[in-house]
């Protein structure tokens, strides 16, 4: 196998994915730079992108030599309605960023918008399409290679965004933030897949609000409503890097733990490496991670997916697969762990007795 | 209050703490930039400073911005017995590295050496003292602004390590990786914290292989023992941004978690509060982290004596003290969480039912 | 309200539903004998009703002081299957101690069969169905009050019980060992209500296998599938006295820690009230328990109903209601416990920090 | 092995102790007739005795039969201060049953006395040995075989009561309730037994309060203790049947959960297995229970030790070693339980994922 990541011209999402390839994406932004220092919880906006381009920078060089195929602006909630005046320079800036480390690997550039609170607080369509329109027209000015609507718990609304993007011809992906149990409206996973490839979207799936296990769920279920529906598309999953297995209808959002309290539910890359697998046995080919996947948990991914692709990603030159790189340990129990079944098999403790395992949602 | 530290000439590490200033220390390298791609476990050498440059730098960066008051040179284990002909340019670039970063704020520069296998394996003085004093000469010539001799079991060669540092005439710093235990041949804390003292360091504490609550008892330990033996020296804690409760004398690395599984024993920012909080008032003024305390963990640090020190660190620009930065969320009960109550009494959840809170170590 | 049982001559079981009379059940045998010494696990089978006649009444004895207002014969696989020679006298002698010790309170006395291993192995109706015609020839020469046919996990075969118990004329219960997911066959909890009324069951409801929350979902799809059907029955319930959230279909029987591991899940006595208080909302008018419930939950159940029954339970008298009797500790921290509020959300440890909150089901 | 203790004129307990003999202590009374539904809370005193005769000698029975040697008079807190007239009746009852079930055995009648309120209060030397000597009159006319004075938290007031009960000319046994940390004054269980011995007890040890881990660390004390000081006697452990790690100095009265929440806390019959051996291994040879331990927990300090004592307790007529009578299941997962390595490793869940595994004390 070869240490990286093929040469050649770049094939576009589409073709990749046609091809049988595994897709792999990128990870978290917003709470990965809020813990790094540079986005304020709460609002979770990304001005970081022109106040501190090179943690932007650094973060998205990290992810492409986790062996991420995708570089996705960092454009989430990058809106006129949040963002005022700023909205525009964030999201061209954002564009360069993501297209400048693109070239360095084998990514492409994917233009990122996500729901809107004019949706929530009044439901204008023509309002919200105005501002997805708004952000395209700078993804298509940066000639960003495809598109994502992302983090929409309104099938509705995400319907709405995939019109928009479509028009500009390049392939849409569409990922909804939903559980099992659908949308806030009550649209199952099933139906909302089949309604965003009705809109026009050829990738479809989930991402953030719920954890790996659930997220997965969710997936079986898109997929069963698009076969019943005779309705095609390509499966996407970008999951939390947290376990979320007491979560709500509404997500990680509504535990107690969040935004400030989710360490203890950090997942492993040994779990990141399971959750690919299992992505990848229901058919999912574009598997990336949400809130919380560090650039460790998308070699996770890669690393475990490398027998199929053929290749591993360049930052496993950092990494002994399954623990290896403990076997030269000084101490013999240490390197009884340079295995893969120790790993695989570990329940790592919390170290915390005096908390539970599970939480109730508040809502 | 002033959002950033005073500025000024630099005044040196004893002027420091002879003042009675808090001295924020720095973070998690090693295992920070593995999780980043750029580290390896096991072997845990720090070529990424001339492999890459930007990683380490960005990681320097995001320390300062979150109020670290030293740069620690990424030297761990860079001498010649563990990274063979590169040695010598790793602590260089490492120490360009640090002063380049420290000079965008109020920080000084620490050379730093680390406990050697050469001491294990046959004990050789002469070897062993060879080895610090030729990590000296470079920090010498690059002329830092103090030394750390950290991560020493053996009290006997934290010793030798003071022994060769001090000769450069420059402020010596020692801690030792043990926990309340003492060192490896059963020199008590408080023994060790003396022995180091006598050996010419001013400033004596612990780092690293325990959590807050372990490395604060022997904190506690080392204080008694200094005032018992009426030796005077500043105290420094410098622990794991992990919950090891359940350490035997080894610490963490003989956990089965280590070093792949140790998410869910990952401090909250809370968690790092109370810590800062609790180290202050046993009269620790040099306060930092070690493995798994990431940049928000330092600005907790300094966020937490904010009000002693008279300014906050300049990532709290990012961050509203005590998650008031949700208070203008869109669900009521996520708004609740924005208060001090509530974090600090927040038990968090692991999300994983199937998982004990504690190990047994392997040894 | 007065200390004890009303009154006067025994109403009925079908009497007592229909005036709206909550009746309490009795709790575990088997598994509280087996601890006391007299059951075996594995055969659970009830021999210590001729072998250890004072043991069983002792524990008929409790259950009464407790509250229960059924005594039911301690006859649980006492088929000739199972016992060979001896199941005649043990079921007769059985007999006799629940008349013996009902007529010291106000209960009654049900004779219980419960599912075969002849069903499982061969499905021979005829067989199946004189096994349990032999068991009701006893019951009807000893005259008990009612029937139970219970702990069946196939639809089918609790009506074959259901059909030959009704043959004596006297009201029939029927209780399943099912969870939410239904019977062995995939028959949903509504169905199997709806087969055992058809059957010619007046009261129907769960027993065993599940802890109290599943039990009480479970009642809840009995409940809707009969309204569903416009059938109509009374509603029994006699859950665990474990907590078994991690249950798969087939019940706390799959789970590693059944049957020598299970005291970390058991049941105290506020969990009993909750479960009390739910089934009474719920319309559940036989409240009982299965393994696990020993007789101070019994009386959980009767101190719980209490207000709405008008009387406690004669074990009352050892008991403060919600920790009452706590209140002239001379701690005044225990003395702070003497109250509802405190019991009520009390969030026991497990004081086992090396073992998990949930388990993995065998199967 | 014969399956029962073994024929002949009964043995004193000094004479089977001198003889190398294992000796098995009964268990628990108050807790147990708490649940039973015989003793209240609180209170704690034993009125059952007259007013539920039956259901003490059921209770003396089943440790009887799980192989106790000792019937010890269920007079814990019998004492004026504590009942008022009721007093003398209930010491002379409980006598009368402990000698009746004591004569259908291998067992001894124990008389007991416990810690006074009186010694609390104002520490009366006269008032406190008034108190003790009233009951031991009683135990006296009574003719019990030997004397235990248990549960004591303060050192004097054991050696008073040892120092009344040695006047009698029978064999004394004193046990403390202690942890590591010694008794109430600091009096550390190393000098607790010495003191013990001094005052004429020639058995020691620690009953009630603590755990069956920590009462081992406590015996283990006292063992060192008394070999320091060239002191002899016989050990003696009677621990809680409950896990409690977490308890502060002043034991499980001071955990959350007492004394109504405990469930989750308490002892499998393989933790006391374990317990059993660890005592043996220690030369503790007067090994029982406390509150918590039932009777099947007697069992299993009987079974472990069998080899040792070579026969086994009446009551595993109706229990399989390690397991063993699950051989025959018609489930071959749980056939495959049928054996020690099995049980012997389970970590019990607690099905409880909303609870922690440790408290804090309230004091």
């Amino acid at each position: 196998m070869a240490p990286a990541g093929g040469p050649g011209a770049k094939k576009g999402i589409l073709e990749r994915l046609e091809n049988g390839e595994v897709v792999v994406g990128d990870g978290s932004f917003l709470l990965t730079l809020e813990k790094r220092g540079y986005v304020k919880a709460g609002l979770w906006t990304p001005e970081a992108v022109v106040e501190y381009p090179n943690a932007v920078r650094q973060l998205h060089m990290e992810f492409l030599r986790a062996g991420s195929n995708v570089m996705q602006t960092f454009t989430f909630s990058a809106n006129e309605d949040n963002m005022e005046s700023k909205w525009e320079d964030v999201n061209a800036a954002a564009c360069d960023l993501a297209r400048e480390v693109a070239g360095k690997g084998d990514a492409l550039v994917a233009g990122g918008i996500c729901q809107t609170s004019a949706y929530t607080h009044h439901k204008d369509e023509a309002r919200v399409k105005q501002l997805f329109q708004r952000q395209l027209d700078v993804f298509a000015r940066k000639n960003v290679d495809f598109l994502i609507a992302e983090y929409f718990e309104h099938a509705e609304e995400a319907m709405w965004a995939v019109e928009v993007l479509k028009a500009l011809g390049k392939p849409v992906a569409a990922t909804m933030c939903i559980g099992p149990d659908g949308d806030m409206h009550g649209v199952s996973p099933g139906e909302c897949a089949v309604k965003l490839v009705k809109a026009g979207a050829a990738i479809v799936g989930v991402n953030c609000r719920f954890g790996p296990s659930t997220s997965l769920k969710t997936m079986k279920l898109m997929k069963a409503g698009l076969q019943a529906a005779g309705s095609k598309a390509h499966l996407m999953v970008q999951s939390l890097g947290f376990h979320t297995p007491d979560c709500g209808k509404g997500g990680f959002v509504d535990l107690p733990e969040y935004p400030f309290g989710l360490e203890p539910r950090a997942a492993t890359r040994w779990d990141i490496q399971k959750y690919a697998r299992e992505a990848y046995k229901l058919g999912v080919r574009y598997i990336g991670g949400c809130c919380g996947f560090e650039p460790y948990h998308i070699r996770a991914i890669a690393e475990e997916l490398a027998p199929e692709r053929g290749f591993w990603p360049p930052a496993s030159d950092k990494h002994g697969s399954w623990g290896s790189s403990l076997n030269m340990h000084t101490k013999p129990w240490i390197r009884a762990r340079a295995r893969r079944e120790y790993w695989e098999n570990l329940l790592p403790a919390s170290g915390r007795p005096f908390c539970p395992s599970l939480s109730q949602p508040d809502v």
